[in-house]
């Protein structure tokens, strides 16, 4: 059982950013308030704030991601930030230094956040608990279990299209079983009060426990699309799958791939979403991805304004303590 | 058939770097002016001018070459922008994402430049075409094709030392055939209007329609080389060779390698150029690679002043649209 | 015979930082002094300074290390230089290019220090002697040779704990043969004038020429370390083993490694030290490593200090007779 209250300090705030799980409808709003501002200034010419100038950002990624360090790491830079880039696989470890000592070492070097990836669920929140108390914890993606910044710009691209989350219908379409974005966006949507979440996918790819989150099921993509507002469609992990869950990749996009007439069934000014990369012609017709409901590439975009928003959220409160003197 | 003119935007000025051929004189100099200024900057105790201050620049290589990497890495950080390096084979195309979705995912992410590294010919014009107006490309070598930013360099050099273009006797020695810096060499020569261009080298690496770039061709050295004012060798590309056109570089080195001897046809203060790395008694003698009619260490300083104007010029115009309020 | 003088500029200054051996004991303590300084920078929310903006910094790692790679970089961006990585077996020697004329290349990139690791001893000094004169070397561990900032960082962890050396029980333990750090930490305590310096490991990890450097030699721990201020425990160098010198881990950890019992031979306030990373239960017992007497961390986060306060003094005199106006 994962605890999520580490993700809070004493007086509530946001010090380490895990899971969607445990944090309150109040604080996902302040993050996505604070997104609209960074979305800003990337709008600018000079495309950078000083808010994070001097603080060390360290990418500790225990599984390659080009994409999503990328993001974190213009993010960082974008706040004035100085930013390492450590992959595990080349590091000391190799040494036989046990991750523990690994990280006290980085705490040692003053660094101030860790932004994790791995593969194995946790891992985020293990290192949470074992780091300093001048240390934020951003979860980067771990195992199958939660990627809550996906989740959060996600959010944030809904409500810059949609404005309100109570009456929207959402749709999430695929590998529900093995999507950690899945996870974190049905806690989000939840969160934020969207009245009906549903989720469609192969009996194979859903959850036994799904029912928990209080979505509703279905197994046909036409019934489930009917009306939605919002279609998110989910990444096939085939580097994640183990066995042999899957049907061929063309019987895959026959019955749950995003096609013209499936999305005929939808609000007319329904917005398609996907984490990317995507497969065209596997879970999205290439007409559509770039179609004119696509938002896909507006979501790569808030991403970095939520990564900002996130990074100087849980770095700010020790920031201002600090300056009042106390030794961190 | 490559087209060119995509490096300018509708008023004429710059927008891409992509290949000498398509650029008129003025533009040249232009670039080589600009030059002149970043040169003295290097010069300071502070290398550095806030010119691209929050623009983010991105290495795209697609084929390794840290030396051509640290150049314009080098000349980003000294302009002050963010740079990010991607290598394309550790990147998230090895998750079936295709080149345009992430060049479109890049754009998204509000970077501003690509500087494009390719083994294959066209790849950087074809990523020019395809990308969003606000980015600009530079082409740091495609396939067998252009190497526009060592031409301009070269040609920088050439002027610091020989004031003019017109009355200069141009050599070029070696594998024309696959040199991308010799092919850009010949546009550049050209265009500044330099009166004598030579080739030199054996039968199988001179191009076969080598005639429409208006040089002459010699296949022995030392008749190339009387009178000469200027005597650029090119690196033998062992790993781009494809057969056996070659001798062994013993007898390579007897033909074609610049021995004291050799130069001495040339004129007395001919100055004589490499792009590097050099292979010491293959291409050239080790006593004229250090000697006093070398240039080829002034030729790297000066890799970084014209990758600065370069990068300065491409994304200035834009710079100042957005800074009189237009949405970029 | 490795030269040492060539640390120094014709005024006496640092101008590179090689070994400890050749530098006297007032050049040492004026880079403890410095180095107390940083230390307070990385106290503050804005852990940076400008002291080297618009310098170029190059880690040339010819041996893989993210660890002490981490230390330097984080050390340069807090002095705000520009940082370059370069890993030697991935770059253009490759392409059969020669060490110096990869040196000369990043000289003329105006390219201000060079970081230099090498698994070969005297390589940091074989390039001070060819770099040009605006070029510093740092030593980052070269071969079984030296490790001069580690030892530095040892010396100022003493000191802060300590205060005078003069009367300091020193115990270095383990493997002596291999280990650069005990010959640079051996150099630089005899200079800052430690009354008794004692060595402790198996015979087959001693080096024959160990007396010239007026230590005490022990074989048995016990006695080496009673009413010892300060144990200095060595890494297995495992991956630096030629030949079965070495028992098993068990046999070690009951000889030589550190246990509750034999620290306790050790005067009460004796403080443990050690380079990392750990090998837990071979050379050090957990609960000491995490125990009140190591200092363990603090040499970590001491190590940026001292490599803050090395590069600004080895760059420091020249930027100052820029900034006069000569030509660099």
């Amino acid at each position: 059982m994962i605890n999520n209250n580490i993700q809070l300090d004493e007086q509530g705030r946001l010090k380490h950013f895990l899971s969607i799980e445990g944090l309150k409808r109040q604080q996902l709003v302040s993050i996505l308030d604070a997104a609209e501002t960074f979305a800003n200034v990337q709008e600018q010419a000079v495309k950078k704030v000083p808010l994070l100038r001097g603080k060390t950002i360290v990418n500790l990624f225990f599984e390659a991601s080009t994409r999503t360090r990328t993001t974190f790491e213009l993010a960082a830079k974008r706040l004035s930030a100085d930013v390492l880039n450590i992959n595990i696989n080349t590091s000391a470890t190799s040494k036989g230094e046990s991750l523990l000592d690994m990280l006290h070492n980085l705490e040692s070097m003053h660094c101030d956040m860790f932004i994790v990836r791995h593969n194995q669920s946790g891992a985020a929140h293990f290192i949470a608990r074992h780091v300093s108390p001048h240390i934020s914890v951003i979860n980067a993606g771990d195992g199958c279990h939660s990627h809550p910044s996906q989740a959060m710009l996600d959010m944030f691209t809904i409500r810059r299209h949609k404005k309100e989350f109570a009456n929207l219908k959402v749709v999430i379409v695929g590998d529900i079983l093995h999507s950690r974005v899945a996870r974190s966006q049905m806690h989000a949507l939840t969160t934020l009060g969207v009245s009906e979440i549903r989720v469609v996918g192969p009996k194979t790819l859903i959850p036994a426990g799904i029912n928990t989150f209080g979505v509703h099921v279905y197994h046909n993509m036409q019934e489930a699309i009917i009306d939605a507002d919002v279609i998110i469609m989910l990444r096939l992990q085939k580097e994640r799958m183990q066995g042999a869950l899957l049907p061929s990749e063309d019987e895959y996009y026959h019955n749950y791939g995003l096609t013209e007439k499936k999305l005929s069934y939808a609000r007319p000014d329904a917005i398609v979403m996907h984490p990317g990369p995507i497969n065209r012609g596997v879970e999205i017709a290439s007409s559509i991805a770039d179609g004119p409901q696509s938002v896909i590439l507006e979501q790569v975009t808030n991403g970095i304004a939520i990564r900002m928003a996130v990074m100087s959220q849980t770095l700010s409160p020790r920031t201002e303590t600090t300056k009042t003197g106390s030794t961190v």
